[in-house]
């Protein structure tokens, strides 16, 4: 056997022990076309060799894992955004909303968009039906888009969707052939908005998939608390994306994609057929109302990225 | 407006700072079926929120990265493992490898498996042609099993793979009818091993895909130094999965998978046409050899996890 085949280790450059690969690896971005894309790889880099490194992953975890990305790649399509949803069950979707969503104590709080959102929804009448056929408890929703100094913001458009009395959207009904339980409103001259609609309850986030057997081995539920998803757009204030929650649901406090904030906790309260209603009318059925002002903050020209 | 829906801030279990998100997130685990995936669902958090902190994450950025996870998700198949090329090109195989492959420092090392073994490799004979029709310059290539200590292992299993002269594994041919460039081997009573096939040459990793996006944006090359795969096992010894690579390539120094470590280098020694090669035969042209060692080290017992 020739000796000059075995050279002697930890010498060459070649020679990768855990902390210089670590380093090669953070060092082969240096030729990034985008400074910001290396800045990205690099602390990924070095976040992900760390956990790695801390859990001493076995080759078996290691197949599992790419077993687990290849099964979530393998469910995601069009209508299904396997990805998304296990952002949001990890806490990634709500920590990136809110380090881009810093504003002024006094504007309404943002939350996850969610999967649920459809572009083109149907224009709906201040006071006018948004259910538009989606079933449950009628339920009377109202209130003011606003500035943080309290101006009122009129014109501002008014996203709403919102599951169903049976915990659907609208989309997850196969053959549907119209909107339900969504629409938007454009706010009167005093920042006003109301409709009518049904009452939101508690529904599971999809557990067929991959993200369902995370949160089976997790022992976590998949229960969303009740909420109504608004997004508000107005020239001149930032875009708002929230929900606003039912505060007497008992998901509030393990909500399965941490999208609760206690300023987004509201109150619907509860009332008996031949009860006058907030518009006058007088409803021949038990329904609920809820009153809720959405509070913008005043647009921020952001640096472009270098 | 009515103030009580607008309860005082920060008081709540409900409300999730950033620190508080990922504590929140974190204790989501505790009620885990298994110890271990806990373990690993904790620190795989912390050091995901971690990244996107330190980076504050955009919206478009988190988009991007969404999309960059659904297009790998959907080129990959039972033919291309685009998880297993994004794990390579990130060091993570690697720093898995070697978390794993602790041994004796008169172990031969170590290196990746990478995405061309295949099962079920046809038996050569010792001195045999494992080309079986890969086109390159021939080359005889021997070399003995032994323990740390020397012992010769014979019987040992020596499965061998590797590119042709233009770079590609059998496998990447569409309708080839037989495998070639592959096969196994069994040590003779001095754990000897010896076959022809062809010098490897250095190639292109897959690049058609996210993975070569991701080069390309890095601006990093895809090649890896010419090499040949072999995985060793013998009853008492631990399983080893390595490569041998051409001590004269020029990309040593920058694998685009980090799988090079400075004693798998070999030196591939080439011969004229009519020169007597190592098995007695005088090939009617240009050869090479390589002469290498395998050394194995002795079976440990790992503790079951908890």
């Amino acid at each position: 056997m020739v000796n000059s085949i075995h050279p002697a280790r930890g010498t060459s450059a070649a020679d990768l022990a855990d902390a210089a690969l670590t380093q090669a690896v953070i060092d082969s971005f240096d030729g990034s076309r985008s400074a910001r894309f290396a800045e990205i790889m690099r602390s990924l880099v070095r976040h992900l060799h760390a956990f790695i490194s801390e859990v001493e992953l076995t080759e078996d975890e290691w197949f599992a894992g790419i077993d687990f990305l290849t099964r979530t790649g393998h469910i995601t399509n069009d209508q299904r955004q396997e990805w998304v949803l296990l952002s949001d069950v990890l806490g990634v979707s709500m920590l990136v909303i809110g380090l881009n969503n810093r504003k002024p104590p006094e504007a309404t709080e943002s939350t996850v968009f969610g999967p649920f959102f459809v572009e083109g929804s149907p224009h709906v009448e201040l006071g006018g039906d948004l259910a538009r056929g989606a079933v449950g408890r009628p339920c009377y929703m109202s209130g003011r888009v606003v500035g943080v100094d309290g101006t009122p913001v009129p014109g501002a458009r008014v996203e709403v969707w919102q599951s169903d009395d049976d915990g659907f959207y609208d989309v997850q009904y196969d053959g549907l052939d119209h909107m339900q339980g969504r629409g938007h409103l454009f706010t009167d001259d005093d920042g006003g908005w109301r409709f009518w609609s049904v009452l939101p309850v508690a529904y599971p986030i999809p557990t067929d998939g991959p993200v369902g057997d995370l949160l089976a081995a997790a022992g976590r539920g998949p229960m969303r608390p009740a909420h109504v998803h608004f997004m508000v757009t107005a020239d001149g204030y930032e875009r708002l994306i929230t929900h606003v929650f039912d505060g007497t649901d008992e998901h509030l406090h393990n909500d399965a994609v941490f999208g609760v904030r206690s300023s987004l906790i509201a109150t619907f309260d509860h009332h008996e057929a031949g009860t006058e209603a907030p518009d006058g009318s007088t409803p021949d059925s038990g329904f609920s109302t809820l009153e809720f002002d959405l509070v913008l903050a005043p647009k921020v020209d952001t640096p472009a990225q270098s």
